[in-house]
Order: C-alpha cells, then sequence, then structure tokens
C-alpha cells in the first residue's frame, strides 16, 4: 500500500515534546511534513496573520530537518504548508498534541483545534489530538500511538466535507485506557475571573484566571468520557446556524426603520 | 419602559467609525459601556490574552468619556467588561460595526463575531453587526440604525441558550436595502495563496493573499442574501457535534492498541 503523506501541526510550537511525539510515532507508517509555530500559539483560536508577513525557516532535531518552523499560528501554518511549502498535497493533516485538553465549547480557544479546521477547510480530512494534561514532562507516547492508530484508520472512514475529528486521549499509563469512544461535546465552560493586580509603577492591571465549570452530561460526551479514562472522539463540524431557532424568528423580517 | 444596558464592543479599535456610529444611535434609547480593543484586531478569530496583563484606559472621544480602551482582543475585552468593568450586569451584548462582511463560516476567523460570542457564553443575548465595505470611509450610519432596531428587538426575542445573532447590513442607500431576511450561512471559502516575495536583505517572505470564493446557495443564504441588499440575520449556535456522523462511525471504538 501507497503510504500516506500526514502534514503535522500544533500550537505548543514546533519544540514541544507534543509534536516530537507524533511525529516520532507517524514517520513509521506515513511520509511525515511538518509545518508548525517557531513559539507558543495556545488560546489564539482561529487568529490569521494578514497584517505582516510569514518566515518559514527549515528546524532541526536530533541532527536532522524535523519540519518548517514559521512565525505565525496554527491557521498560518496549515494554510501556508497546504498552499506553498508541501510538495505533495496531504492525504492526512494532523494537529498536536495538545498539552491540555481540547473539549467542550472551549474548543473555539484552541490553536490546536483551528489546524485541523483549516486541514478541513482546504477539504483534507484532518485530526486534531491531546492529552489531557497541562504538564510539559507528560508522557507523550500513548496519545501517539493512539493518533497514529486513527490516522491510519482515517482514509476508511469517509469523512464528509466540513467535518473533521477532535480526538483526546486520558494522561494514564496505556493499560488504564478503557478504549475509545464517539463523543458530542459537553458545554463545560470557564467562569471568568480577572485578577486586578498593580505593576512596580502602581498601576493596574488584569490577568485572566477563572475556573473551568464542567457541565453534567452522559457517557457519550467528551468531558465526562475523557474523565472515564476513554480516549474520545469527537466529529465536528461548522454548521452553525440553529436552524430550529432560525424558523422561530421569521417575524423580525417585518421589521422596518422608523422615520428617525 | 426601564432602559436596557448595553455592552458595545468590535475589532477594528475604539477608535473606528463603526463602534462610533453604532454607540451614537444606542445611546438614544440605551444605556451603552463600551469596552473595545486599542487597536484594530482584525482575523484574531476567538484568540485569548493569557500569558500577558491586559490594561483598561478610559477613552474620550469629543470631550466625553466614551468607553474602555483595552490591551488585547474582542473576547479579552467583553469577559473583561462582565467580570470586572461593567457596574451592572449588561442586558445585551452588541460587536461592531465591522468594516467589512462576516459571513459565511470565514466567521471563524472573525473578532466582531468572536465578542458576540463571549456575551452569549456568558449568558447574555449577543449580536455581531458588520457592513459590507471594507472603505474605512463607509457611511455606518444605515448599519446603526438597523443594528438599534434589532437590538430593542432581542429582549422579546426568545434566544436560546448558546446561540447568538450574526447581522449583517449591505453598504447601500436606506432606501436600496430591500429588508430583513433571517438567514443561514453560506459555504464559501478563501481560496488561500500567499505571496512569495524577497525582503530588502534577499530573505524570502510569504504575506497572505487569496480569493473569496463564493458558494451557490439559496435567498436564505447570508452571501446571498447580502448581496442582494438583505440585511441578513444569522442565529448560529456551537452544536458542533455532527450527530449524523457520529452514529455511523461507532465502530472505531472496537480499535485497540497494537502490540508494538
Amino acid at each position: 500500500m501507497k503510504k500516506l503523506n500526514i502534514l503535522v501541526s500544533n500550537d505548543d510550537g514546533i519544540d514541544s515534546p507534543g509534536i516530537y511525539a507524533l511525529v516520532h510515532e507517524l514517520r513509521k507508517v506515513a511520509n511525515v511534513f511538518v509545518v508548525a509555530p517557531d513559539r507558543e500559539q495556545s488560546a489564539v483560536g482561529h487568529s490569521l496573520t494578514i497584517y505582516s508577513p510569514l518566515r518559514a525557516t527549515k528546524f532541526h532535531r536530533d541532527g536532522e530537518m524535523f519540519g518548517y518552523s514559521v512565525t505565525g499560528t496554527p491557521s498560518d501554518c496549515v494554510k501556508l504548508a497546504i498552499s506553498s511549502l508541501c510538495e505533495v498535497r496531504p492525504d492526512i493533516v494532523v494537529s498536536g498534541i495538545n498539552h491540555g485538553p481540547n473539549t467542550s465549547i472551549n474548543i473555539l480557544y484552541s490553536g490546536t483545534v483551528s489546524g485541523a479546521t483549516e486541514g478541513m477547510l482546504s477539504g483534507i480530512p484532518s485530526m486534531a489530538v491531546s492529552l489531557d494534561s497541562h504538564d510539559y514532562n507528560s508522557d507523550m507516547t500513548v496519545a501517539a500511538k493512539y493518533a497514529s492508530l486513527l490516522a491510519m484508520q482515517i482514509p476508511d472512514m469517509n469523512i464528509p466535507d466540513g467535518t473533521f475529528l477532535n480526538v483526546n486521549v486520558p494522561a494514564v499509563p496505556e493499560e488504564e485506557i478503557k478504549g475509545i469512544r464517539v463523543v458530542h461535546h459537553n458545554k463545560s465552560v470557564w467562569k471568568d475571573k480577572y485578577l486586578k493586580r498593580n505593576d512596580p509603577f502602581g498601576r493596574e492591571y488584569f490577568w485572566f484566571s477563572g475556573e473551568y465549570i464542567k457541565s453534567e452530561d452522559n457517557a457519550e460526551a467528551d468531558d465526562t468520557a475523557l474523565h472515564q479514562n476513554y480516549v474520545t472522539v469527537n466529529p465536528i463540524h461548522y454548521d452553525i446556524t440553529n436552524h430550529e431557532y432560525k424558523k422561530q424568528i421569521k417575524n423580525i423580517e417585518e421589521l422596518r426603520l422608523g422615520n428617525s
């Protein structure tokens, strides 16, 4: 069988342990092309660099060319890779492995997920992968193995246009993982709090803090299944119109401006 | 009737004509509190500033306090406003008026829309408003009037939890606007292109370019209706799991790691 061409990006930066573990595992079975941000880009959401130029530099690791380091966001990296840097069009885009889970609607803030979104928008089957731990020293091996297992499955999965996979892996030893679960997303949200402090010159500043409030849901929801030590796979699409409510507000089409 | 308390933000920056026209119009009928970025934040998507502090400074216009200028993104502004700066909890959040349309799934990149998303995530009825013109000198008056008309309607619209309104206004004289249309989003996407150039030192750089490819759809889709001179109202929600496809891939739950 012909080896798959896989484009890999992430949001923790090209020098992070997560992308290294992922690429190491994928290179056993596929041709891997890496284009990733030159520094951490967490919480950049679906940002795009349009008012400044991008630089792409070859990045070496263990004495070998590892991939291209780009002065931009995950979205920039995937767009630039597909349109300009890749010699062959990728069969799959994989973004990750992120330090920290990307679950619930908090994926709206996720650079990792936006990398997979860009792949999908370019018409390429795509997957985001995250580990449920923010610890920089977490073992990424198990997550990398699951990422590879699922990536190899993608060509047979008939992922519909406009849909991609968002994968989260529990941060536990391999034998404690209960299996894979196809999920929807919880409705957990951050309860915002800003710490108000004064700088050394006595001027006020604010710093984002806050608390993650897990919503209750059934065992098919991502936060819930992940907490039960399942690898979660959420097929995401952006059919974001609330079609039901759209029908209910037809009457606003009758509104007219007053003669003010 | 008690005056509504409206929080206004945007992504073009607190000194842009769009937010000025919007606030001017809304202040005729509501209490308006402005918290907006200190500079243009277009294409920041749903970015959040978490690794640096935020500053909020009083910003004056025409000799009066206009609002708070914040060193962050639209998401930062709305989060900071609701949690820390607003004296009363807003009844409504309005983000805009943006220079340039926010239609199709390109709203994923939109700072303007992310401002409304944050309001919604905080449980407040929210609306994003954009004008279909990138011209800095466009007349914002008509768009501001429609924004006000719709904002005053919001308390009676029973917007469901998790849903907000994305409004686009044609850039034509008032009498040429055909009315309001409730829409879903087109599937138009940008065809990516990066210009490859050399800097004055001969080093290569890339700059995002590309072309907006409008998809065909019916008269109830945003790009299409906007082009026909309708004010479009898309009720957006982030129920982004593809539930249909989720059922189809249940079989991947049987996958197991090999003994590699």
